[in-house]
């Protein structure tokens, strides 16, 4: 589809390209911070599949709105404690990461500030910039009593270290941008407001590249993760929606 | 197994658990530090598949005892000279590691000293704590002319890198403790004193969360090393037993 | 086959052996830097067979010759632009990264200046040593407008880590050699004139375990490489060639 | 999207629902036996990816119309000879067989005839009818001097055994219905007559399961499925690329 | 242990080993045809690990009691229905099967009879002999509205066949004994009178091998089917698990 | 390297290639019926090197002479009970699986009779053609003691279904060529004077295709089986060797 059939019907993602197919993705609510909620979860499944359907896309950079990438996530739109309401959790969560990884053309994060649930969807992106502000965390599962089985569980150990990754799960630990960058989550850290212009000259410089080769870099590069979140992403949201199931009946006890 | 069916089976461990179900394990020689043999090898088998199958350990500290976590071995009890000897020591071999993923629960391991030899049971702990004391080295196995294969050349690979992990096996490199949380396989360094209190506050911490939720958490994120472990350490066990064979016999020409 | 059956047949590679049976390759030019092209490409398949062929190889030492490793590439004897002569290129590409894993020694390299292509025979090795003037670097392909699918998409972001190793190859990014030493493909940064006198070092130390030893050492410490290897290489090659078919179809049109 | 949103969207397949969620999909050409082009190729991935995001669907059975399943290619709506024109084919290629097994329900094939070329849509189904007039065969890749690397490659020798697998594709072996069922990619044979009645019959059988267990069943049994296509049709898709360019050029050298 | 240790220690699995090193172990509930339930599931954990640990024996021969090896499944002990009663299904479900591959010597199915249930654990037996009265079919769980996840799913489509595999399980297909060796499953058809006398003359032959050579045959012939045990059964069994949930929800609203 | 450099070279096979390029391969011993022992074993390495180096080959047919395909095996030449003996066993077994899937064009076994040992090679060809002679077996591994781990166990389990598969190698099962033909591991019998026919007619068949496309195919068609040969071979051959050394020391001490 062109990207005047999908531009305008995202709530939550302004859309923006160059000229040469450099396509913006700001996340949002109501123009400021964006707040993670059931319905930005359904409504992402359909943003990243429409990207990267649309073959104009010549490179994609990822961003958030205000000061912080995703912070907060309110129970609006969610039914995580009924079999059939996580199941649609459970469907949406695996289609995301897939889609993410169907965007076959590279994808640059800019991480406007913190990231403190769905940091997946940035380890999924080629290239990371983030502000020094940026802090990554993985803060609602344990908090929630959830299991962090989303893709985090296998993206985190997997790019910065299995022991490391691990305790930064358990640990729900917060990760300033200097130490991401001395861990290999972030490739640079830039002051805010050149942020973007140079999430935008590294664009516009793969996208002088002939298609096919952006594309195929793309794939060649991305191989290892499909198979990683085809693999384990499943599992691991099934088993986060039994702890949800358990949460749920420890509460329906516990008056 | 109920906690008291197996406390006192183990003359090298010392087992004690907190109410909320932190199980504290201490590896030890009659109170000091471990001395690592055949008899221990076969014991530690035993050891972590009763700790994984009594669900009433909510998360587990593996310590050792004295100066030392693990730093000498001893060739009672071991037979690696014959291939029925040798046996022995692969199918055990093989089992402690899948013992250890077993244990489904967190498990933080409480570095006291230097672990010279079967570093990769700490590999296997979802976060590691250590002295400034501790340093990794893999010792006996070059040292003795054996290959090693026991799954310290999948797992250092996997973890510090693949060129890195190479490295330090082939060179029998030591690794201080402050390298190696530069290179993600120590979490925090501590003063010996505050070791086991900071271990327990962590523990003690993840055994708030609900029991199911930490143990799909421990499943989610081991799920790789399940299967790299599976898949390799059988291999690597059996081409160190044909080394040591061919030890063996050139030992019984030599003079 | 006897080192004497193939020493002087590489015009390439300057081989010479110790008496414990380190073996020592020198790329060159007529002596000089090597210039990558089509026929050392074609020659190089068969070095690496004849050094892993000969059981009495015990260490592998790999080296350049002259102020770089090797910097440039040079059309000569390249048919990328064609599909059969792109096959040539293909089968050449795959082997030669089987056949250096087919040596099943362990293998050093001792880097003697720049890498600017084919970086991924150094991570295939198992120990990296490099002088301060080292720097990796992926430069002809992107800068062909080829995609990067010969190995290095698949070595770099499985040692230095996912994002960084995307990073790396999309922005021809340029790797001092203590960058690389902090992220864990060089191993020791020597000045020129100890680089090779700690290679034989740390070789002929490894030329005295048991031949099995090492050579089980080697197999048991690239397994995981071989796998990766040989599932991706191919599959990356493709994906390079019908980019280059498509940049030589550009340039037909061009004019 | 609801179904009326998309039922009467695709020119090439005829799409109707019962009250219980059976969704039939009959492929056709005008109301007629369906011939394949490029229009149908680019029609296809979007046609599963609706029936696969439309959680009403509970079961799905595909047939096709008249004497046929599919048996005859089109060369309109293709371009398999310039890079770019086979890059549309190698997106659509891999999409469609991820979006059929993105229909996260129990798949029904009820074959009505001959099966000439992609028969893999039929082997990601669950349950396969035949009529005794069905005959499989992968005719127009070898015919045209292409590479059967579209899913067959990996599909038949997975199903009918590695070497049964092989000879077929290689000598466009003809598989009366008889034969596939003794191989196992038929379950039943039926008259024409009965194939619909039965398929609607097991559909219906499967609707009247709880939603979430039809859902999670066709999940657990298609898991090794997704793996193998992700892991190796882009890859025969890519091969298939270059084998279409080669034989391009050598037609425009033929005359 | 020692037979002598765990031999009495099964209700519902009468244990005899020959001179020879073959154990024997014949299923039964109070000596007749098995009832299988919550406490046999538990126990068989243990069972198959306790002959699994011990060394003396030398081939195993799983039969059942009876006219059927296991027909009929009881909810007793058995709670399917809430997070945490599931859990212990899941953990056990994964534990018998890796527990049964954790017998690494050679093992015989004897069948008796019908197969309604459980036929993973006989997939997993490296010789099936059966009688003409034996059936295989997977009833309870599409009958009580469950995922058939606990192994089934990985292992039927694995052994005969992708397509046969899924449309045994969904359509709860009968598979009469001629038809199953016609399909691979199953290896002799014996009268009952010859079945066990069959299965111990198989049985006593490979017991006259080498200790090292029979165990090392089961090692290098189940590689795979750990892998996928391992890798799929979780899965599979967490799905299976919130389906029940639903079930148990749709239930708890039925009046 | 070209058919005249090599030709003449393999004292066990005699080489012929049409001017299609249909490289026919007869395995011999002095004309007659082929004797595997320790120098065939050396020589098939760099026989199907060879072959597979030479682009010029576009078929391969491989066959036997005399009455059998391979029946006998004698000790000349082997060292099995040895560390450093079974090494080479090790080595050249891995090799030879490797090298044969390197031949990347199709393969036609032409089957003259008998094959009791080294049965994998057949199953890795593409097409397979048999006389009503030949019968399969896996004789001399347990015959003598020795695991089946040279890649029997892989293959044949994968290929004919793995209860089949373990059955048949722990029996010695003998399977004649129309059970062999029903399981899928024969394509077609022919009466002997028929049976290099039919293969050249196929083989000159495949010779038609453009050169690309059947390179492409194989690599396409054997994708999976370098893998699990790669990943299996390795510790299979090790497994075996512990086995023949204990097989050694049992008859150094019997007397």
């Amino acid at each position: 589809m062109k990207l005047a059939g999908y531009q305008d019907r995202f709530e939550n993602a302004r859309l923006t390209r160059s000229k040469s197919g450099v396509l913006e993705v700001a996340l949002h609510t109501n123009g400021e911070i964006l707040v993670f909620n059931g319905h930005t979860h359904e409504q992402f499944v359909d943003l990243f599949h429409e990207i990267g359907s649309d073959t104009e896309n010549r490179v994609v950079i990822l961003t958030g709105t205000g000061s912080a990438f995703m912070e907060t996530i309110c129970p609006e739109g969610f039914d995580f404690f009924t079999p059939r309401g996580y199941d649609k959790i459970y469907r949406e969560g695996k289609k995301i990461l897939m889609n993410i990884l169907d965007i076959e053309v590279p994808m640059i994060a800019a991480i406007n500030g913190p990231v403190r649930l769905h940091s997946e969807y940035i380890l999924l992106c080629d290239i990371v910039l983030a502000t020094p502000t940026t802090v990554f965390q993985d803060k609602p599962h344990l908090e929630s009593g959830l299991v962090p089985g989303d893709g985090v569980n296998i993206l985190w150990p997997e790019i910065i270290g299995s022991v490391r990754g691990r305790y930064f799960l358990l640990t729900r630990q917060e990760l300033p941008s200097e130490t991401a960058k001395d861990w290999g989550i972030v490739n640079e850290i830039l002051p805010a407001g050149k942020l973007l212009p140079r999430a935008r000259e590294i664009a516009e410089q793969l996208a002088t590249l002939p298609p096919l080769t952006t594309h195929y870099t793309r794939v060649a590069l991305t191989q290892k993760l499909r198979r990683i979140i085809d693999e384990g992403v499943g599992y691991g949201l099934a088993l986060e929606g039994i702890s949800a199931a358990d949460v749920a009946r420890a509460n329906r006890k516990d008056p």
